[in-house]
């Protein structure tokens, strides 16, 4: 495979009272996360802001200029709480425009669906020079601007989205992992993990503790871009755990 | 109940590699938001940072400044990866000291686990000027400096430092909210719940698509500090789906 040097990061903004006051458990972060991945792009930071004009545009703002790509979740529905469009148009100091395409998808889909009307077509504002990202969940498509991808807040719906984008954005080498599990408190073993981190350049080691079934253990979690350091860091903590008497289990526990 | 006008905030700072990569999903945010909401504080926002010192020196010093609170959670056990009290540390540019009650209670916790170590002694590290928050359920404390409160990323561990700070923060008149559900496109009644909203000042309403059993639906969430207003509201709000023809769900779908 071909390796590119240059880390390709994203961020994303979380756009929703319901997050904030703790009514819905988002599921965004990891679900992009995961795709970001596979794309060759790092999620570097996340922000969960208000339904605010002043928070989005900061927010968006910020990120955008840092990142390779700016991805939003939630606030892109039909009704009067849905500000996402017109905050990001103000962030890019460009005008809201109704996209005819997205009006004609909107038209098509509630033909069935009791028609169209004011709160429906909403969904068809865009900031202006946007394209459109397919949703085949629901009638209302996402909205790339330049590098902001502007998604459905329900998590399903920004599946959909994220499918219809997959392998059309550039990214670097992908962010390899692999996971041991150990019977083991995590406070046992640091100097060894800090030790193995700091022999093998490029390999970060996270240590995720947890107690279950009465026992105290940790899982750790190898990530480097590159597959050959990777099995090193790996083979070097394995030996390092065994050599002090811990089992380790492949894939974690 | 005495009610106080002022909005008492609070911001949160999620730390951990672990969430960017999506391999651990978030749980702290609705914990910390529902309980904060108790407490009379809100929630405003929330990022989530790496394992990085300049990532999170500038997220704790933007939001300490501008909310009454700060929150973080992760990184602060034995680990090489867990930097948060360094980092603080540097933002509020103090020194790291040992905390000689934290490392008491670190080797009190040991004495019967293996005795204490470098890695676990590396627990009673807090910015110089620390107060502790109490941790029943594992032997590391939280810390408070100021309006911060440094916190566990376990979720469990988490709630168990919640629960020893409950009660000792000054907050506002607590957010109170009412939910109601509706067999509804949202973008049906898009109109309505504008309308309704703007006719209640100090109230929001939120509205929640979901799709289940083959159909659409909706449930609106009244939120405000007055419960008089609150009960106007949701009132107003199920005459006015009712006279659309839809009935209404107390308390949710």
């Amino acid at each position: 495979m071909m390796t590119d040097s240059r880390i390709y990061t994203a961020a994303l903004v979380i756009i929703g009272d319901e997050i904030l006051s703790g009514r819905t458990q988002d599921k965004n972060v990891s679900q992009i996360a995961l795709w970001l991945n596979i794309q060759g792009i790092r999620l570097r930071e996340v922000r969960v802001v208000a339904d605010d004009m002043d928070a989005i545009i900061e927010a968006v703002n910020i990120l955008r200029a840092r990142n390779d790509y700016l991805f939003t979740t939630g606030g892109i529905g039909p009704t009067h709480d849905d500000i996402t469009v017109d905050a990001i148009a103000a962030a890019l100091g460009v005008e809201v425009v109704i996209h005819p395409e997205a009006s004609a998808v909107l038209h098509a889909y509630y033909e069935t669906r009791g028609g169209i009307n004011p709160g429906r077509l909403r969904m068809a504002r865009v900031p202006d020079g946007a394209d459109l990202i397919p949703n085949k969940m629901s009638g209302a498509p996402g909205i790339r601007h330049g590098n902001i991808f502007i998604m459905a807040g329900v998590p399903h719906i920004t599946a959909g989205m994220l499918d219809a984008l997959t392998g059309t954005l550039e990214g670097g080498a992908p962010l390899l992992s692999q996971q041991i599990g150990c019977w083991v408190a995590e406070s046992e073993v640091a100097k060894l993990l800090g030790d193995t981190e700091k022999h093998h350049e490029g390999c970060q080691i996270g240590s995720y503790p947890f107690f279950r079934e009465g026992k105290v253990g940790a899982n750790f979690v190898v990530r480097t871009t590159d597959a050959d350091k990777l099995a090193e860091c790996v083979a070097a903590l394995k030996l390092g755990l065994a050599e002090l008497g811990y089992d380790t289990v492949d894939g974690g526990i």
